[in-house]
C-alpha cells in the first residue's frame, strides 16, 4: 500500500486542493481525505502578478514561493489528518503554458512553467515528492496537457455507458471515456475503456471570476452558485463574438490557459467589446460562452462519434447551479448531467486524485499521459523525483 | 562500477563542458574523457538575453531551450566517445542566482534558477538525468552555491598540506581544504581533510569577457592568454574605487554571479567611473580587479588560520597567462600556484567532473553540500531525479 497526497492549485491561483489515496497492490484505491488550502489576497495578488508578467528574478523565486505555499498546506493538512503520507505528487503552479513550439537561436522549443521548487518542498514537508508532470509529454511532442484524461479512464472506465468527465475549473476539458466494440471484447465479454478524445473546451469559471474580482475589486473571488449571472441577460451579440474566437474553431487535441482566457482578455471586452454598463448581464454572457464552448465542443467533436451516457461534472463550476442549468439545456436531448461525487470521487478531489493517480504511474514505471488527449507520439513515464 | 556524465554551463554562457568520470565500488574514480560543446554565436546572445531580462515565457521556454542544448552537447560527445553513460548529472544554465532571502506575500523565499527541463533531456539523450543539485541547500538556509567543494575534498583531499582550490570561472572561487589536527587524529596518525572555507571571491573572467566582446562586437569572446591587459596600465584610482564594493567587505560564505559583476557593472564602469579611453588599460585594471579580490580574500579569511601548501588552480582564468603572473607576484610569500592537471584533474575538467561526483553522491544518498561553504544549517542530499 501506497499512501499519495495528490496537489494541484490551478489556473484560478486561489489556493490548493489536496487528496490523500491509498493505492493497493490488486490495482484498487481509496480516497481517505480531501481537504483545500486557501490562498491569501496577498497571494492570489502576487501570483496573477507573476502570471501577467515575471522578470528572471521572479521566476527564480517563484519555485520557492510555491514550494512554500505546498508546504504550508500539507502542514495544514497534517493538522487535520493524521494518517501518514508517502509521497507528494504535486502539479506546482502554472506561471506560463505554451505549448506551440517556437524557434529559438535555430532550437525548436516549447515551454510549460509550473512554479515548484521540489527540493524546498521535499526539504521543508520532509517527504519524497513527484513533480513536474508536463514537461515530459512536452518532449514527445505532446501539449504537456491534459494529463488528468489517465485519471479519469481509472476513475470512470468502469461506469457502464460511454462517459464524458468535464472539468469546468479555471478552464473547462473533456475526457471523452468510450469502449471498445470490436471482436475482441465481443469474444471475452468486456468491452475495455480508453480515451477516444481529451481537450481544454476554452474558459471553465477564469473570466467571471475575473470579472468579480475586478468589480468587487477582489472581495469577492467567484460569482457564488451563479447568481450574479443569474440576473443578466446574454448579450447575443457579444456572445457571438465572443464564440468566433480562433481557438474554438480549432481541432483537438488543443489546450488552453490563462495566456489566452485570462485578465487580458476580460479587459479586451470590457474595453473594446461590450457596450453596455450592467455588469450582471456582462457576467451572463461571460456564463453562455463556458456554456455555448462546451456544448459545441461536444456537438463538434463527441456527438458525432456515438451518443454518451453521461456527462459526469466536477470542478468548481459544479458548484455553480445556474452554470448547469443553462449546461443541461443544451445537453440534455443527448444525455444526462451528473456530478462526479456519485461515482465516489468528490467535485472538489478530482484533479488533486488525479495527480495522486499519476504519482502512482511514475512510481509503478507506467506510462500516463494520453496521445490522443496531448497530441504526442508516444507515451512516456510522466514526472520527476526529489528524494 | 557508475559512469556519470558531469555536465556544466557557467556563467558566462558561452558552451557546455563535459567530464564522463567512472565511480567504482572501492570510493575510488576514474576521469575516461572530458570534452566541451561551444554554444553558437546566436545561442550565446539568446542566454544573454534571458539572463539580462526575461519574460515569463521566457522562463517557461528556457528550459527546454538548455536541455535541447545539453542534448546536442551528448550527442556530440557520444559522436567522439564511445564509453557507456549511466547518468547525466547536469547543472543546467543559471539565469538567475539571488540566494538572499525576500518576503513575498508574507513568505520567506529566495530563487536560484538553473534552467534545465530535466525531462527533456532525459527522453531525447535516453539516459536519467540528476539535476537542480542548488535548490536544496537554500532549502536549509544555504546560498545553493559553491558546490564544488564536496568535490574539491574529494580530488583534493588526499595531498598533503593544507590546499586552497581556486577555480577562475566567469566567477572566481575558492575551496580551503585544512587537515584536522586532534587528538583522534594523531592517535591513528592520519590527518582527515574538511573544508574550512569556501566562497566566492568575486569576478572571475567576467568583466574581461563582457568587457572584450564588447570591444569587438561579440568576435572575441576572451582576452586570450591575457594578452591584452598585458599592454595596458591599470588604472589605480578606478581599482581602488572598484575593490571598495560591499561584495569583497562580506565575510564569507558569500556567492555571487552575474546579477552582481556582469554586464550592467561593466556598463556602469564605462560610463560613469573609467574616465580612460584606452580600453587595454581597462583590461589590465578588470584583470587585476579579479586579482586583487582573489589575493585579498586569501589575505583576509585564510592565511590567517595557518600557511598553505599550494593554490591549486582550475577553471578558464588558468589558461591567462598574465592572470598567473600577476596572482603569483601577490601570493608568492605565501605559498606556491600549480594547476589541477598536476594532480590528474584537467584544468577545463574540474567544474564538469564535480557534478559527475555531486551525481555519484546524490545516488548513493550522500549529503553533498558543505555548511561551511554555502552556509546551510545541516547538510542534504543535493539533486532531483529523472528516470
Amino acid at each position: 500500500m501506497t499512501a499519495i497526497l495528490g496537489m494541484m492549485s490551478g489556473t484560478s491561483g486561489d489556493g490548493i486542493d489536496g487528496a490523500l489515496v491509498n493505492f493497493y497492490e490488486d490495482n484498487k484505491f481509496e480516497l481517505l481525505w480531501h481537504d483545500n488550502f486557501d490562498f491569501s489576497r496577498e497571494v492570489r495578488e502576487h501570483i496573477r502578478k507573476l502570471m501577467k508578467s515575471a522578470s528572471s528574478e521572479d521566476c527564480a523565486q517563484a519555485g520557492s514561493f510555491m514550494a512554500e505555499l505546498y508546504y504550508n498546506a500539507v502542514a495544514s493538512f497534517r493538522e487535520s489528518h493524521r494518517e501518514k503520507i508517502d509521497y507528494l505528487a504535486v502539479h506546482g503552479q502554472t506561471i506560463w503554458h505554451a505549448p506551440e513550439c517556437v524557434t529559438i537561436a535555430g532550437k525548436s522549443v516549447c515551454g510549460t512553467f509550473q512554479a515548484m521548487n521540489s527540493s524546498w518542498l521535499a526539504e521543508k514537508a520532509g517527504i519524497s515528492v513527484i513533480s513536474d508532470f508536463r514537461s515530459r509529454d512536452l518532449a514527445v511532442g505532446g501539449q504537456g496537457a491534459p494529463l488528468v484524461p489517465f485519471a479519469d479512464l481509472r476513475f470512470f472506465g468502469g461506469i457502464p455507458g460511454d462517459t464524458i468527465a468535464l472539468n469546468i475549473g479555471g478552464i473547462a476539458n473533456l475526457t471523452e471515456i468510450r469502449h471498445t466494440k470490436n471482436s475482441d471484447a465481443s469474444a471475452t465479454g468486456t468491452n475495455l475503456p480508453f480515451v477516444k478524445n481529451a481537450f481544454d473546451t476554452g474558459p471553465g469559471n477564469m473570466l467571471m471570476d475575473a470579472l468579480i474580482q475586478k468589480i468587487t475589486n477582489g472581495m469577492e473571488s467567484y460569482d457564488n452558485n451563479g447568481i450574479i449571472a443569474s440576473k443578466g441577460k446574454t448579450d447575443k451579440k457579444l456572445l457571438e463574438e465572443l464564440l468566433s474566437d480562433d481557438y474554438f474553431a480549432r481541432k483537438p487535441p488543443k489546450s488552453t490557459g490563462r495566456e489566452k482566457f485570462g485578465i487580458a482578455f476580460l479587459e479586451d471586452i470590457l474595453k473594446n467589446k461590450f457596450s453596455g454598463s450592467n455588469y450582471p448581464d456582462l457576467m451572463s454572457t461571460l456564463l453562455d460562452l463556458t456554456v455555448f464552448s462546451i456544448a459545441d465542443a461536444l456537438e463538434k467533436h463527441v456527438f458525432p462519434s456515438g451518443e454518451i451516457s453521461q456527462i459526469i461534472l466536477a470542478g468548481g463550476g459544479a458548484y455553480n447551479s445556474e452554470l448547469i442549468l443553462r449546461l443541461t439545456e443544451k445537453v440534455k436531448k443527448h444525455c444526462k448531467i451528473c456530478l462526479s461525487d456519485d461515482f465516489g470521487i468528490p467535485v472538489s478531489a478530482r484533479e488533486a486524485m488525479a495527480f495522486a493517480a499519476l504519482g502512482e504511474a511514475f512510481l509503478k514505471k507506467i506510462k500516463s499521459n494520453i496521445p490522443a488527449a496531448t497530441g504526442a507520439h508516444k507515451q512516456v513515464v510522466l514526472g520527476v523525483f526529489t528524494p
